[in-house]
């Protein structure tokens, strides 16, 4: 895999295609099946063991949470109707904004 | 932005760099100086305001979530010293087996 | 504190006697204004933090997270008009099952 | 169920209790057998769970799902040797706190 471009487009080609397959056959038809709230679930869930694995400094099982995280990830987004390209062009302004980095750490969401 | 590979490269090299930099003047430098638990905490964190703005039908909370989300993953990478080409390459593999699909569906981590 | 009893009740009063509160006084009335979904997303990162503390191995940083948590729980069934002793029937009811250990084990959310 | 007192020490005796049992007789069991790391994830996931219930609107669940949560706590604190009396004199001291409330708004961890 060199190109991360072509991975991530066919990668959705395979959730959008595999959505109305039979949830027996197909992981994606079934979390699709169960609907965005079980997807938004395993979002978060597999956010919390890609954080553990990090902080138990487990770095192989890092590198495999984080795919599934990825992977679940397209999937929310898929549901939602959002292109991935949305997501880069959004991360894409913050960087272009002087000091990205400070537009990030003015979020003041907890307080 | 149309180029996943570069923007994600720029991000890593962007993310590497400021880690020495003042933690006054850079969010990254300053979530490198609190350290690893804060950074796998916002990854959790964001992947929660994702899953939770998903649910909520928050369509362009969800891009900006992923965004910050997508941003945080990078930074616990350069902490673990895992390369982003690892993480594809292992969603790739999996891909690749046949009805990989069926491949993460056998996982049973909580049951 | 001896009663928990008591202090639950009383932590109940308070959440629901500042809910009308000045939000610039009154941190419960600041939750409130801004709605389930911060209440929400806080009893997730709440969580998260105390996970994270626990495998981080900082005992008092657990109890305090802990406490965070509860407090948040608290708000969150406030907000959703649930009372601590639905709740805590429930963990009643589950215990009183033959084996009930194995009634928790048998939930299969995300499999 | 009336007395909280006495159904938290009921299930922290049986949770210690059980520790040592068959893995495959007891959930309390199994989970000790797979470690901190695993329970600590629970915890972060049933959470999630309760909160994505709670903005689902879907008040039943955000019971049920609390329940799992408080067990998991309860095992994840068994785990760290904390007992919840200590978890209470936390909540109660803040709570005695003038604006006790304030009190947990100033924490800034995230900005």
């Amino acid at each position: 895999m060199q190109d991360l471009n072509r991975l991530i487009d066919e990668l959705m080609v395979m959730i959008r295609d595999r959505r109305g397959a039979d949830p027996e056959q197909s992981y994606v038809a079934r979390m699709h099946s169960k609907g965005r709230l079980m997807m938004a679930q395993k979002v978060g869930e597999e956010a919390i063991e890609t954080a553990l694995a990090a902080v138990a400094q487990e770095r192989e099982q890092v590198v495999g949470e984080s795919a599934d995280l990825v992977f679940h990830l397209l999937m929310l987004w898929v549901d939602c109707g959002i292109d991935p390209k949305e997501v880069a062009h959004e991360l894409d302004r913050r960087r272009k904004i002087p000091r990205l980095d400070e537009k990030s750490a003015h979020k003041s969401k907890t307080s």
